[in-house]
């Protein structure tokens, strides 16, 4: 019977703030049993995205578990099947889907979904632009914004790894694209690289609102929302008859605490005939096998431009992991297993 | 030229909380020239709504200037075109649109509809459950929410003239309705007459989180909402996947003040991937001739029932106004001319 070491890092307590070293545990396993439905992945990248942090903690985020303690923290993976008792996957298929931080995974098939290898692009993208990511932007702007040529769309956390991409898609709808982002440097990036018409630094803007009306003076169509909070406040303010918000993860209240109220400006979206809706890209898993080749081919056409930050290593996943809530990531942060 | 004498009353001031009879002028007035485009209406019955406190005021409602002060105040009414410079109705027509708190008004085409008195209903019915309340029922269920039979629907005010044929609707579309009222009276009356599958006295609740819990168990797929405020946050915390939260009107909010943060539990709109969307039925006026005859059937066939009070008297105009306020209308509340 194939067995497979792995090392692997679990969660030993809930973290305090910023994962510690003392909240994990380093150790080595050897995985052989699996039950009938599940495989065995040779991780190859792991993908490091702040819902983990929600995962990690034990409040109730309505979509998930909290990990149990003394288990391998969870994340997405993508690698290849080493061995398999699904009838869906055989061995040697690449897959994606919820994994862990180690060499090896085992997962029910249920939740790993294909990587379509004959796109022509690196496994790693799967990762960012072909996955759970890039598809944020892909049917977030598409299937929830429904996008009009000629209308305004503004992201929040736009230069981002989902608002970057989700800019250019409203772009190659023929929208009018605004960014908010952190730093001169960012806001440069997707107006010089990206294409997008306009991008406001929201670090050195006073009153939100009058900046948002100054860029966006047909008012905001479809805001694709990253962040919530007094952004979200401000761009209620500048609704277009008919928004849509897309109401993605909100950074600023990603703790979801009870105690927290909503956004100033509410009555807006009764004014405006507006629509705010949740999106979670996980309810498009299972629709990937249609929209991953067309953004497979705009980022061949070189009409979909994104950055990875990977870093080199399992044993460095929980310092990467820190780079989110820093903010040092320079793109979609990844692990090289 | 034919010249009509109407009595009017003029909003001189900008009413401090409830209306007093020092905010208006009470004056008589001879209407001769109307512009190319215009109408007069000799008005049989006027709708008093509570949007018209708003029209009073001078804040920014995003939809409608404040009523300029000396000009009559504004409301719905309905009544048959006396003098016609319009190519799209002529003397004799019965139409329902913008006028005033008068005998007569002066009507822009724009802003008038036909009321089909071929259904064989009363002329007072346009303005209640084939006007804009119940069509608020018809289009909110029926277009935004979107019911399938066997989904949970709950509606706030639930005894008003808005909640009650929306509940009725959502019946009539086969859903598990449930209402919320403040006293046990209209929870009476909602479930015993009006057929609703169940009913919450929220002055008589304590966690109003749990209350929604116990009678929607599988979750609230369709909030109909006419209140906002805390009820709202306890439903958000009652969602069914993708559940759609109409607001259509929110009146512990209706002051419009940007101080008043939102609802708490927002959060729960990405975990249930929920859509909240603006309503206002104006956007829906031009559509009448399609859903009203569909309305005017039920009504017939006793599928759908509703409830008038009919203040008799100009004159009295402003003191029924009040009743929205302090509660004591008992259903659509109008002024016979």
């Amino acid at each position: 019977m194939s067995t497979f070491n792995t090392r692997q890092i679990l969660l030993t307590s809930r973290p305090q703030g910023l994962l510690k070293e003392s909240d994990i545990a380093r150790t080595e396993t050897t995985l052989d049993h699996i039950d009938q439905g599940q495989i065995i992945i040779k991780n190859r990248y792991l993908s490091l995205d702040p819902a983990i942090s929600v995962w990690m903690s034990d409040m109730d985020n309505n979509y998930l578990p909290p990990i149990p303690l003394g288990h391998p923290v969870w994340c997405t993976v993508i690698g290849e099947i080493v061995k398999s008792r699904s009838t869906k996957y055989a061995v040697g298929d690449t897959v994606w889907g919820m994994g862990n931080w180690s060499d090896y995974s085992i997962a029910p098939e249920d939740y790993v979904f294909p990587a379509d290898m004959t796109l022509g692009l690196p496994i790693n993208n799967h990762l960012s632009v072909l996955g759970a990511v890039g598809m944020t932007g892909y049917y977030g702007i598409l299937d929830v914004g429904k996008p009009v040529a000629g209308e305004t769309v503004l992201i929040s956390a736009a230069a981002g790894a989902v608002g970057s991409i989700a800019g250019q898609i409203a772009k190659i709808s023929g929208c009018h694209v605004v960014g908010l982002a952190g730093t001169q440097a960012k806001c440069d990036w997707i107006t010089k690289d990206l294409g997008f018409d306009g991008a406001i630094n929201y670090r050195k803007t006073d009153n939100m609102a009058q900046a948002i009306a100054n860029v966006c003076p047909n008012g905001v169509d479809i805001y694709f929302d990253n962040v919530g909070g007094e952004i979200l406040s401000a761009t209620l303010k500048n609704l277009a008859k008919n928004a849509r918000i897309l109401f993605c993860g909100w950074m600023s209240t990603y703790n979801n605490d009870e105690s927290l109220p909503g956004p100033h400006n509410m009555w807006q979206i009764l004014a405006k005939t507006a629509r705010l809706e949740g999106f979670l890209i996980s309810d498009y898993f299972g629709d990937f096998e249609n929209g991953v080749p067309t953004m497979a081919n705009w980022v061949k056409e070189g009409k979909i431009k994104f950055k990875e930050d990977i870093v080199e290593g399992l044993e460095n996943t929980p310092e990467a992991f820190l780079k989110l809530f820093n903010g040092t990531n320079d793109g979609k942060l990844m692990v090289k297993v």
